[in-house]
């Protein structure tokens, strides 16, 4: 028997050596995984041609990936500097890279990045149509933008970013319904700059079928985009951004019928209190399909720390049922990320990542947690530090201080360390 | 008519200096105000010795509050460097400093912090005691540490954090329920250690009503520590904790019969999706007091990022009904902090508490990110900076690539700012 995507080989009961790799990493079961991915509410993103990939399962009952969006942009166009920060980012733990490139020569980037790299690799074509067809966006034909696609498909691609539910229907929400900031997905804004300048409905809505028969052929995973995602808290969980995600929810349902693998992207902008009804509207709407959420950022009010705000955001929505999560990193809304922005946003989601894996109960999830307490409980700094979501950090905080940290206790408390005393009662 | 206490005015029905300057703060009515007062739900720590201090409430319809934990300790003992940090903080937003320290003249430390803080100020008595008599904790009499507690009342504190909760009882809880980390409350262990030399009820437990009556005489607020309070996720919410958590309503309940304020204080590191549930038990066992969390931290495998993991659990706490929170720095498991740690943890805990007052529908919280996002929706980058929770890091950021941020937008997405173009066409 042979299969096109991952999700037809579940379909027809067909057990890939993708799945068995997924299942080794997860505590899930194998009838469970097949199931799930049959039903499409776990996707394994795996491109034929992307030969260096170590694949990642994504979806329900499977731990929370986490994804870094790096790339070169015309204001940051050193292809090895970018490559560098790529394998920090895997050596990290990013479980998915998105080449999010502008300027230069983005294929041959992109094929570096297919050669080396284990982490699944996401593209947004709107992205690079920019860069091969320039800033003109009206004048791209929809036969250009199909080619991009085609060649990130060809390239290796993983997951693409393609914002097809953004149609006429939503871009009538839009006018209708005052938004404090209108458009923040730099993809979208591309679309519907193109939508309004042509007077013409979304390419990638209007030409749906032949999108799914690209991605068919080389299993590439669509991750249908969240164009209207909301760019603050008064424009969250609005009309114009549900009313895509119901668009997205039908295309859900068309990729599907084609065995297309499908991830739904999210916000965003989100008052901690509305997370859970989002999550859920997601899961709904869009018939269990994962969920990929930019953030979400919690208050608008921190540049500098949205590493923190989507933190927050993203520990409660992937505790919500959220499956993936993109970082954010100090740096966003204020300037593109340098190394150690990487490194602070990379930490700062899979702390979220963790601590929604533990609420929602993905099982030895805490064990993590119990090892670390366990070895706090005995003072044992050696076993701490090795289980330390960074090693470096801790062993760097500790050795700071370590002439004046007398023996097992840290300088918090000194001798009047209470876990030092309690055993020595006890 | 006179009063002892701030709660003894409210049920007088008289309105104080202390509530007209904190009612200017707020956006709760008079009424609502000295109602809760009377009930016990607000509190507005505020020591008759205390000159300088710019009162501020704490409790249910306020906004969340945020403490910063200081003090001179043997590994750590410039008066000079730790004052510094004090006006840092209280510069940084920090509504309350708790001065825990365990060293030197802690009494002249004392007294100059309440010569000069407007923020209010908590200690935890038995440090001082340790650094009084020295660390042969079980040979202090019980004249000996209500003399402490005497002399920090004397000194202006507006909040002591007594564990007289931890009594025999609790003592039993703990040795019949196996945990992973037996006691993590530097005070709660100090008590626990004397209790279990001495084979004595604790002392502040069994002499309640001599503590109370020095409360009153100055209106100190009682801050009921929580001695047992859960130091990894394996031994939250379990019986040692609720056990003294029933133990601090019935406190409660007693100091109320005095007119004394009181809040209660709680955990402590704690699952996501146990946080709800331990903000609704304290709000019920304890009566409505005010809660005041230390972190709650999310998960425990984060030493150097346990700002970010007590951002995450802070806010979900504040949503779900804490009034006030103990920041926590990234050096928390690990040493002392540094005045960054300081800032890091200030401007965490102040995002923490934010989101959650935007949650929890505190009115007016959420203006802020509708100015800030109105700024951005215009990219008026003056204006936001202006907003920003720490304007200084965000015009760092932005400077050290405005060369190369052409204009208006930022190098995330340059040209292609979806914002502008957006604006462009519409």
């Amino acid at each position: 028997m042979s299969y096109m995507t991952q999700m037809e080989a579940a379909r027809k009961g067909i057990f890939t050596k993708e799945m068995e790799i997924v299942l080794k990493e997860e505590s899930i079961s194998k009838k469970d995984l097949m199931e799930k991915m049959a039903q499409g509410k776990i996707v394994i993103p795996a491109n034929k041609n992307h030969k260096s990939l170590s694949p990642k399962g994504i979806g329900e009952g499977l731990k929370t990936k986490i994804n870094v969006n790096l790339g070169v942009s015309e204001d940051c166009c050193d292809q090895e500097l970018e490559l560098e920060k790529v394998m920090n980012s895997i050596k990290l733990g990013a479980d998915a890279i998105m080449d999010l490139s502008t300027f230069g020569d983005t294929r041959g980037f992109r094929r570096k990045l297919a050669d080396m790299s284990p982490a699944a690799l996401g593209t947004v074509p709107m992205y690079d149509a920019v860069a091969k067809y320039g800033k003109d966006i009206a004048s791209m034909t929809v036969e250009d933008l199909f080619k991009v696609v085609e060649e990130h498909c060809e390239d290796g691609m993983d997951f693409l970013t393609i914002h097809a539910g953004l149609n006429l229907t939503c871009v009538e929400r839009l006018q209708k319904n005052n938004r404090l900031t209108k458009i923040v997905s730099r993809g979208g804004s591309i679309l519907y700059e193109w939508m309004i300048k042509n007077n013409k409905e979304n390419p990638f809505y209007e030409h749906y079928d032949r999108l799914l028969d690209i991605c068919r052929k080389y299993d590439v995973t669509l991750s249908l985009g969240d164009g209207l995602r909301p760019g603050s808290l008064k424009d969250a969980t609005d009309a114009p951004q549900i009313q895509e995600l119901i668009i997205l929810g039908e295309l859900t349902k068309a990729a599907w019928e084609k065995d297309v693998q499908v991830m739904i992207e999210g916000p965003g902008h989100v008052p901690l209190n509305e997370i859970a009804t989002n999550m859920q509207l997601e899961k709904k709407l869009c018939h269990g399909a994962p969920f990929y959420v930019l953030g979400p950022i919690v208050t608008d009010i921190a540049p500098g720390y949205d590493h923190i705000t989507s933190a927050i955001g993203g520990a409660i929505a992937a505790s919500n049922g959220a499956d993936f999560l993109c970082y954010v990193t100090p740096a966003e809304h204020l300037r593109l990320p340098t190394a150690e922005d990487v490194k602070e946003g990379i930490i700062a989601s899979k702390i979220a990542a963790h601590v929604g894996d533990i609420a929602k109960g993905i099982k030895g999830a805490i064990d993590w947690d119990h090892a670390m307490s366990e070895a706090r409980g005995t003072l044992n700094w050696q076993k701490m530090f090795d289980l330390c979501i960074d090693r470096e950090k801790a062993i760097e905080y500790r050795r700071s201080v370590i002439e004046s940290s007398k023996g097992e206790a840290c300088t918090m408390c000194g001798d009047l360390c209470p876990i030092k005393r309690c055993n020595e009662i006890a």
